[in-house]
């Protein structure tokens, strides 16, 4: 069918290039043009112009934003006066589900139909395909399932492309219709919540793992360090790489994420292209917050994501009270640099 | 080669099953003579008496303990003065990584070899295939290679039984040799300890998802009761099993785990044959305490351990100590049970 | 001075009790005419007819509000018609700083001022005195200044009560302007918060202190059960009272919360008179929102919340989950209630 | 009574200065004579010879051990030989409750008798006297109880110091009889628990008062960056040494530690002279082992056991891999070192 995606960043440009290899009619809009010439070559049409991507498009039209979630309601407050009764708008983004329960509200007054998606795959969704949680009215969601289907991974096949049969649920497609407007964000949401806290379970391992060597390091003899009692239970040198490779082979932890991370230290053991500043994009944040809400206790996920604050930098203040604490009460004198 | 295996439990008898089919002799010994019975029909040499077992193995003989961890020095007590020097014991149980530091150190001075074998598939691991880490000797552990190779995922095809070519890591093939005595289950407890995190992730995001219909609800309105703010953020009912089910196609937190997870939800999607009483059987104590030694926080995974330790009410006392604090600084009454 | 007071529940009444015995004029109001009987033998004018209420105050009006936060704004909505331009209101009670501040923004549109007051000390506020954080305009809290002197426990004498002298800081008074509207509320939220991660110490250091008999117990020993490796580590019966009690006296950890612990457990060392339902009233949850918003790790902070979030059952979903898990990939089978 | 000390470090130095003020004979030994110069002005005998030191002290001797824990032992080796049956050995250090079970054991084989104490109080126990947590025989603590009794915040008073009245109950003296061997230093381990835990409580609560003020800040817009929804509620510059010194005051979190925060961020505000690198010296990761053991959920003593190691920089291998992954699934890089 046909389709108009606005945004075509790494995430949006594999989407419609993905769409296109199964078929369908991809009119497209940036207001960069370069960001288009890839896609157009391979059949897309388009344009830097709002108005005539709008008017290139048969209506119902669809119109799927691929944004950074901080842009989407300036695009529609362009975007919308544009469109006509019975046009739908799919946000694709990363938006958060509140905005998406006053977005469909507001649209709806103007007879436009408007559907979440949250979608995940990353940068390998393109020949994987994208796992697809949708919001939204059930029968605007059913008449884009052409596009969905195509999208998620039970669409690999160009051959012979994945639609659920009637009545049954498209979930094992890599697609799902998950309830009213938000619905699809507040899973993906989630989703992303889960994935702090899978990542932070892999990570905190391997430094256990990483340190496995202290009873062969040498170590202060001080009233301001814990001395190793054991220093005969810590002496092994462990190959990281090795050890994450063998995991993805049977093991009750073997995963995707296990998958990339094997690859990455397989390309260097020690990371040290990376500095450990993580960032975190909203969704961690809104999980804790939605968790707080509903009085769900959450100590994995919220231990994830404010182990990412930490990294950055961000506890430091609190541990400069701490060391003052121990300076007042206990004449404690802070010491230099060194871990452990 | 010719293996014998001394404990013929769930995991044991199966992994017995997986070395006969890979062509290896197996002669098993159990105190239970029912335990062995299939094992025999499949081609495997049985006996209940421990001498007539050991008297059965060419030397040097191979003994594979797949034992609960609180009986292995009984055992070893009564085995090891059967045996001869060059012989080797191969500990594939749950043991904690400090008894085989000890046990390798005290059969080496009786001429024995030990090696220990973390081994993680669980039941699935008849058919999928076993993911194993090894601590001991590098050539005791290269003259078990057979055994390993075929127990692990990458000797899953009998015409073409995997082994790593020469030189190169055997990790891809699911076995691999982390260190010296104690390594494969200190590499085993650190993957029982991430396998803690993974499952408290999940756990902890469906939990969030299940009760996003908290807006749905009615609530009472008292002091004691925090007033949910955005009822209407809230009004999702949520079908967990199938969003287990979107979850395994193609997004970034696709595991093992969740297939199991989605497989379980779809059988009950309240789960209503569990209590949440979780168990812990070791490792994960082992993990928090090994990061605790070596300084390096885990925030996650401690947190996934205590959820355990809670689950089983061990927080009532201290939950009492806060409830009492309330009632006299504020003469707070608890409320009765119900959730919010 | 003179000041209106609506809403005499236990903090209200004993907030004008203090008030009148340090020589200030009490109009006061609420919809029940017995919570003003006593506060009227007192000297209190006291009246169920809110606009009989206003009229007895004099311009420019001060009327403070001691109210559960979910009923403020219906007050509001009825109270600020009959007011004045240049009258104050006070809200003393446990409002979300956001409140306030859309509040102030509304009031003063009206030229009326609001102040906002978070309070502290509970019960014995009514001898020790209440600490007091003020947010509002400068000069409204000046005016307010003896009533605030009066609350708080620098005024604890009525023969000299305590104004902090021109240019010096209130701090020392137990009083304090933070800044402007949400202000006070903000430092009060932390407060509360602060407060969660103070009594779960105390809470779980305890309940440590009171299993320490662990090792005088009878264990199963099964693959579910970790065994207790040192029995001989954990043999104490510790008498919880009197520990709590010496901790008081001159310890680094003493504090008037555990002065308050002591007391309870010595009125009853099980604390069998509670179940341990641990409620939560809201600004635990909008410290751990704020702390999120800043990016700022709060773990301590945020496990104490969650601590009480599972004291009311509310990770049972998740703890089944764990259940299901455990099932499926190792044929775990739950074990009925017993702890450990 | 007459009292025998090795160990003139701060807090030992202090504690015979304490015990000579109140009375008690004391003979002191330190390998470093300037160590003992101050105490023999006061009144003290000293020597640097331990077999003079011994002779020095009357039968049944008693000898206080102040001492770094990780030097008890060989101190012990060279002690022990010079007494007799009967004489009393206390450690008043920070030594492992595991070692004075051991060490109890092995010296009642002797004939000698030992004596944990567990000691709170800093620098400030000279003055405000020590709280005391004791585990030994019952007999030998009552025979020591003057010197408790001199110690202990309750015999402040040199005119009348304070003995406990028979068959009351000496906690609210300051000291107190907690158990066998071990008892001491068991009890006081949990104190240093709660002690982390109420300290950083408290820092996590001033760093979010602190970054109260983000809404002021300006804030980069891209996909990496979190982008704050509501900078209006972020619009505090609070004063921090104020709020401090205010809670202190009447609220329901007022303690010592409090009013030591509240000194130091008097002193200076930033806290520019300390870095925030915090040491932890046994106790809280010994409160985390037991707890662990006993299987009591600590999340909040946990967790700010593990924010002292991520001062130190122990999480940056963990950090690294979280940016791993997300650079292999999302195309992430990371960001350069600014906060938020």
């Amino acid at each position: 069918m046909q389709l108009g995606m606005i945004g075509l960043g790494r995430m949006g440009a594999n989407m419609a290039q993905r769409l296109m290899k199964r078929g369908h009619a991809l009119v497209v809009h940036d207001t960069r043009a370069e960001s288009m010439a890839d896609l157009q070559k391979q059949g897309a049409t388009g344009t830097v112009v709002l108005e005539e991507f709008v008017s290139l498009l048969a209506k119902p039209r669809a119109v799927w934003l691929m944004l950074p979630a901080a842009v989407v309601d300036s695009v529609l407050a362009r975007l919308v006066p544009l469109l006509d009764a019975g046009d739908i708008i799919i946000d694709g983004g990363n938006s958060y589900y509140h905005d998406d329960i006053r977005r469909g509200g507001e649209l709806k007054t103007k007879g436009l139909h408007y559907v979440d998606v949250g979608t995940s795959g990353g940068v390998f969704g393109l020949e994987r395909g994208y796992c697809l949680m949708i919001g939204g009215e059930k029968d605007v969601v059913e008449h884009l399932s052409p596009v969905f289907a195509s999208l998620a991974p039970g669409g690999n096949d160009p051959a012979a492309p994945a639609v659920a049969a009637p009545g049954k649920s498209t979930a094992p497609l890599g697609y799902l219709h998950c309830g009213a407007n938000g619905a699809g964000h507040f899973v993906k949401m989630v989703h992303n919540g889960i994935e702090y806290g899978l990542m932070a379970a892999y990570a905190e391992g391997l430094n256990i793992l990483r340190n496995a060597d202290i009873g062969l390091r040498s170590h202060e003899v001080d009233a301001e360090t814990t001395p190793l009692l054991h220093p005969e239970h810590y002496q092994y040198s462990f190959d990281l790489p090795q050890i994450a490779e063998v995991w993805r082979r049977g093991s009750v932890i073997s995963s995707w994420l296990l998958d990339l991370t094997a690859d990455a230290l397989n390309d260097d053991p020690t990371l040290s292209n990376f500095q450990g500043r993580v960032s975190d994009s909203g969704e961690g944040r809104w999980t804790a917050i939605a968790a707080i809400d509903e009085a769900v206790p959450t100590p994995v996920l919220s231990a994830a994501l404010q182990e990412r604050f930490s990294s950055r930098g961000n506890a430091d203040f609190a541990n400069k009270v701490l060391s003052a604490m121990r300076s007042e009460f206990g004449g404690h004198v802070e010491k230099p640099a060194s871990k452990t």
